[in-house]
């Protein structure tokens, strides 16, 4: 398929429209179960319709389109992402997948072709959890994920999900019916934002993701002595805040030695937290990830020990406990393959980089062989009113998705004829 | 006069009344124009008349008492400490110097003693500010320090320092009348607790104190770049958190290696301060404190520069700015002498050590020369319930503010017969 069948303009007024569906002023903030949220699945659905799609909206509120393939009875493959944003967040993040899931589609039917498999573009209800801090709960209640008690969530009026979902018009004790059964779904391809500045130091307008790092978040606490910051002198302090700060630097350096692994202290409190008082004790977050299970839990173990020593050293006491833990997800190598191919036939080099955010794609794992195709996204920027796109980048991601979507639709792909890309196969068809 | 004239048993038992006027149950809470403070004030101003002292209260509620000297015109020579405590404070902090005061003119009436000069036991009514962050109210006022604009300070309920001193009875528009005149003064000496831990590391009872700390208090912020904790490499991070934790390591070493100084980061914020988010910006304290004000300057100088070379080198902001400073205040050297001489005399080796926290002797400073005498604290814990302080200590921290007292009030003090400690002049007198 040519890149020059991608409509971009219509994919950048979708995305514009899709903004204008935000509560407040500054960027994007479109909760879940609100009328912005609402306003969203009612312009998808439009577009689906008018992309050639049977619309549908499972009991969790994701919207699916189905575009039936030439054998009904095949697995459907799936493509989506997430309509739901945070709070103040930007314009692409999540909406890009969606809206050029229906531009596939869409493209499709304008050039007359019709895949062998079904293809079902997916918008997740609600994937970053701003609102009840529930992660992708629409692809995890796809996948059978879901817990009852997930629905006890609350957001910050005290409003349970459950609650939220029956004013906005779902019932949350039918979500098992939004479990889709292993064999009716041949693959889950998602195209999304970076969210980060790895493809934009490379140059590189797309990216394969080998799959979605795996995470341990630790709560850690630094215990010292308190005293009056005039009177103790320097050398009979137990200042648990100087310690803490050593810690710090070890979680940086330790992961800077691991080409694999990142890891942050993204809180620190101070207690008691007065300029005139010798810091007694410190606790904070540790997070740590990799796309390797093995080397994240290296590093939380050499985090550790440089933490336990530096606190002997200091007389200060060091507890650190995990509170969660996701193991990497890795993507399909089948999917991997042909979006890989697809960038091949391009000419373009096929950067293979990690995620190290969480993505519906990785609940989707639990159901279905995944994968992702990341776009450049400015500055690495996301989860922000400057998050950016260029249109150029979003036209060539479009095409890898169409280009790879069409080869993993296609029943035929082993032989090798369906796989071909339809740029190479000259397919030039217009409805 | 020999140390076993001191009555440590009274000592204890008033500390002990003392603390009982405290709101709540845990250790010492007495605040300032409160009936706890009110409570304390009656017993004291009790206490006075019961050693033979002219009692008044001033218009900022300090209470005085006035022992009369042989030669009624002379300038009176002041001795105490304040009756206000933090929130759950020790009850040794303040209390120690007002009861040992009284004690010693008690004693002196007792042995039938009567001085050159008048003496007077001062109990301050608010050094600590806990209630309206006004520290040094009472002995402020007395120097003439204070302004009008201290008065509208306000607590935690919104009432003004003016308004709850109106409730309690007082006249704050009266504050100038609380002014002593340089020339009826002839010197404030003050015993107190250390709320260190040096005097017990050197195991010594008592310390001379050589003079009051010279502070800045700084307010400084890194800034750096927010981001995606799973999604930026660690080598394309500018982690505000990182560049700070170097920074509190960098005065914790300039201070370590100055013997003069001591620099604190009490305070230490992270924003956005969420797990998953690499810290975009930290805000924190710097405290640094000084008897040499030309040390303390060249530490926060030092400070800075190294804060802004590691800033640098990590493409982080740093800004840094003071918002508090206040000048050394040395002990008088006639002061210093005199307490020296009464612990030669017991065959003590007379410790000489900074005070890092502020006392009333600071304020006193402006209106005559201060001198202070320190007494070990166990594990140099203050401002806790837990501050304690053996009664060998308090026995002899007595005698040792009574025969200074004795050398400062005798004006033949000179020549060397005054001056001589009672214990050596064998005076054993009792009424």
């Amino acid at each position: 398929m040519s890149i020059n069948r991608i409509n971009v303009e219509r994919i950048l007024e979708r995305i514009d429209q899709l903004a204008a569906c935000s509560l407040g002023k500054r960027g994007v903030t479109r909760l879940s179960f609100t009328p912005e949220s609402r306003c969203a699945s009612r312009m998808v659905e439009r577009w689906m319709r008018e992309a050639g799609m049977e619309v549908r909206t499972d009991p969790l509120g994701n919207v699916i389109g189905r575009y039936p393939g030439r054998k009904p009875g095949a697995p459907a493959f799936l493509i989506g992402s997430h309509l739901d944003s945070v709070v103040e967040g930007g314009k692409f993040d999540g909406a890009l997948g969606v809206v050029t899931g229906i531009e596939v589609v869409q493209t499709l039917r304008e050039q007359g072709i019709r895949p062998d498999l079904p293809l079902e573009v997916v918008a997740f209800c609600d994937e970053e959890g701003a609102r009840f801090h529930t992660t992708l709960l629409g692809s995890r209640a796809m996948a059978g994920t879901l817990d009852d008690a997930d629905f006890d969530a609350m957001d910050a009026d005290g409003i349970t999900l459950a609650e939220a979902m029956r004013t906005y018009g779902l019932e949350p004790l039918r979500h098992r019916e939004a479990v889709r059964e292993p064999g009716t779904v041949a693959g889950y391809l998602e195209l999304h934002i970076e969210q980060g500045p790895i493809l934009e130091r490379e140059n590189q307008a797309c990216g394969i993701v080998r799959g979605i790092a795996g995470a341990s978040r630790c709560r850690f606490r630094v215990e010292g002595r308190a005293g009056h910051a005039g009177t103790v002198p320097m050398d009979l302090r137990q200042d648990a805040l100087n310690g803490a700060a050593e810690i710090v630097l070890a979680v940086e350096r330790v992961a800077g030695q691991m080409p694999s692994v990142v890891a942050t202290v993204g809180q620190l409190q101070v207690f008691p937290g007065s300029s005139n008082v010798i810091p007694g004790r410190v606790e904070g977050t540790l997070d740590v990830r990799s796309l390797d299970d093995e080397q994240r839990h290296t590093a939380l173990r050499r985090i550790c020990e440089e933490a336990v020593r530096i606190s002997r050293r200091r007389r200060l006491l060091f507890a650190c406990r995990t509170v969660m833990e996701t193991a990497a997800t890795p993507c399909a190598p089948r999917l991997i393959r042909a979006v890989e191919e697809v960038m091949a036939s391009y000419g373009l080099s096929a950067l293979r980089i990690p995620s190290g955010a969480g993505h519906d794609a990785l609940a989707m794992a639990a159901l279905t062989e995944v994968g992702m195709v990341f776009i450049r996204c400015r500055d690495g920027i996301s989860h922000h009113p400057d998050e950016d796109v260029s249109p150029d980048d979003i036209r060539l991601g479009a095409a890898v998705l169409l280009d790879a979507v069409l080869k993993l639709t296609m029943e035929t792909a082993s032989d090798g004829r369906g796989g071909k890309p339809l740029k190479e196969a000259g397919v030039r068809r217009t409805t």
